[in-house]
C-alpha cells in the first residue's frame, strides 16, 4: 500500500471519510434511514454540519437526492446510497466488527449482524479474486502497480 | 446498525481512526514501516502531529513501542502492529479498495495487493461465519444485540 504515499487511494478516500459525522451518515444510509431529520436524529449531527456533509456526498455521488413529498407538505429530498457507496459496506462492516470486538462496553455489541440466507453472523474479511480467504496481511504480497 | 447510534462501535471506531494521518500510519505499518523518521517520510505528517497520533495509537494498543539501538546512536523506539492493529486490515483493504475503484488517477492504482498463494488480487469483502461470501448489504439482516 505504498509508493505514492500521499497520493494513495487510501488517501484519497479518507480525506471524505475521515471528517466527523460522515461515516454515521453512511450507518444510517445502510440502515434505510433516508430522510434529513431522521438522520439528524439518529447520528446527533448538529444539523448544519450535517447539510454540509449531505452535500458532500451527493457531490462525490456516494449518496443521491430524490424529491418526495408527503401530502400537505412541499417537496423535500431523501438521500440513498449510490452503487460507489454501496461498495463502502465492507468498510462499514469492518468497522464495526473491530469496533465490536475491542471498543464496546460491558454490555456488548448493540446489533449483530447476519446472512440472510442461514442466519450466521457476517464479518468483514479479505478475500482473493480465486475465492480463497485469506486470513492476514501475511498472507498478501503488495505488487506496483 | 442502528439502535445505540451515538453509542454505536463504528462511532467509537472512529473517533479514533478519524483523525487525519492515522489511517495512513496504520498504511505503513501494515508495509513494515516502524521507525518514526520513515513513517514521518511516507506519511508527509508533520512532525509534531505524528508523535500525537503515534502516542494515541499506542494508548489506544493498536501499535506497541520496541526499543532498538543502531550502532553509536542512542536508543530508539519502533512501532509495530498489535493483534488490536493487525484486525484492522480488512478495514484498510476496504479503504484501499474503494479508493483504487473511484477516485484512483488515470495512472492507476499505485498497487496491487494480491494473495501470496495463488497470486490472485485481494479485495475486501463479507463473508459469514458459515463461510459465505455475502454479496451485498441486501443479503444481510441486523438482529438487535
Amino acid at each position: 500500500m505504498r509508493y505514492r504515499p500521499l497520493d494513495c487511494s487510501i488517501a484519497r478516500a479518507m480525506e471524505l471519510l475521515g471528517e466527523r459525522w460522515t461515516v454515521l451518515v453512511l450507518r444510517e444510509a445502510f440502515n434505510g434511514v433516508r430522510r434529513f431529520d431522521d438522520i439528524q436524529q439518529y447520528t446527533g449531527a448538529p444539523r448544519q454540519v450535517l447539510s454540509a456533509r449531505l452535500a458532500t456526498l451527493v457531490e462525490h455521488e456516494v449518496l443521491r437526492r430524490v424529491p418526495y413529498q408527503d401530502p400537505g407538505q412541499r417537496q423535500r429530498y431523501e438521500y440513498r446510497l449510490t452503487q460507489k457507496g454501496l461498495d463502502l459496506y465492507p468498510v462499514l462492516v469492518g468497522l464495526l466488527a473491530w469496533g465490536d470486538k475491542y471498543l464496546a462496553d460491558e454490555s456488548g455489541p448493540s446489533v449483530i449482524l447476519t446472512h440472510k440466507d442461514c442466519g450466521a453472523p457476517i464479518h468483514a474479511g479479505i478475500l482473493c479474486a480465486d475465492g480463497h480467504e485469506v486470513p492476514s496481511a501475511r498472507d498478501v504480497r503488495p505488487i506496483t502497480g
